[in-house]
């Protein structure tokens, strides 16, 4: 199945010059999300992993179904304020300002070997925060997946100490 | 497996007074996740759905799995400013001021029948305004399912022109 065929380009989109790949016609196409589920399991099935964690929000659309066929606890990373419990934070540069994301400080046991997943991977700075959280509990990040690779873009270089695994990449 | 048990209650959360049940707790065990999956998935199984609709963003854990169990495309159901194609949007009121959702008017066709998942049923307006969403788009909303139900507050009066399904029940 041409699963680049289900994604939606959409020009314009936060802002003028961006190119948005847009993940929801992907999945309400019940085949093609199917299939999305079932090759991403087919990049990370026979490592050994303890924990799925998945960065709001559309990352849990697909870690969250990741880490039931894995036989994983589910972790979600949350933008500030969201998390009821205690928390640690971690903040990273955008291109205008700064954005925050957290994790419960109980989600992660030091030593748990972690999958992070995310939709898509375009400068990595969002990813490269999601990791410092694991880590700063003192799991091990043992695998970044991503549904999407813009892979014009810095994201795999500034995440290279990784090992990062792709389903679907551009080019351009 | 007493599923109770892993939520965790946080007093004063997101405001003084406010006792918020916690899914992180639930989630983040294996065991406790799966069970909890295959219990909504026995409250709907048998009946016929097309989509299975979440609202963002903690629907998103509970639902894209019982997309993928139910043989059904997946909808999400976000805040307003991030879908990036054309959408439709549903304001509703909160006890203080107003919110708004907004889903893709390619979502879902008319005729479609409608699996509408959240984690938490309270005063029911988030998923009022949901229910419309999907009617608008011409959709019929066979069943709105929740984690969890607090059966104190007026949410399922609010819905009970709708077939509404609870894990856990909260009395108090």
């Amino acid at each position: 199945m041409d699963l680049k065929s289900h994604i939606r380009s959409v020009p314009d989109f936060p802002k003028k010059g961006i190119l948005f790949y847009d993940i929801t016609t992907l999945v309400k196409d019940a085949k093609a999300f199917k299939e999305t589920i079932d090759q991403l399991y087919g990049l990370v099935k026979g490592k050994k992993y303890d924990k799925v964690a998945a960065i709001e929000s559309r990352g849990f659309i697909f870690a969250a179904p990741l880490a039931l066929m894995l036989g994983c606890g589910f972790v979600i990373i949350r933008k500030p304020g969201k998390l009821p419990a205690e928390v640690i934070s971690q903040s990273y540069s955008l291109e205008y300002g700064k954005n925050t994301l957290e994790v419960h400080k109980d989600a992660i046991k030091p030593g748990e070997r972690v999958l992070l997943v995310d939709d898509l991977l375009a400068t990595g700075g969002t990813m490269e925060a999601a990791a410092s959280l694991v880590e700063k509990l003192g799991g091990k990040v043992e695998t970044l997946l991503f549904v999407i690779n813009l892979a014009f873009l810095p994201g795999a270089k500034r995440l290279e100490k990784y090992d990062k695994r792709y389903l679907i990449t551009y080019n351009e």
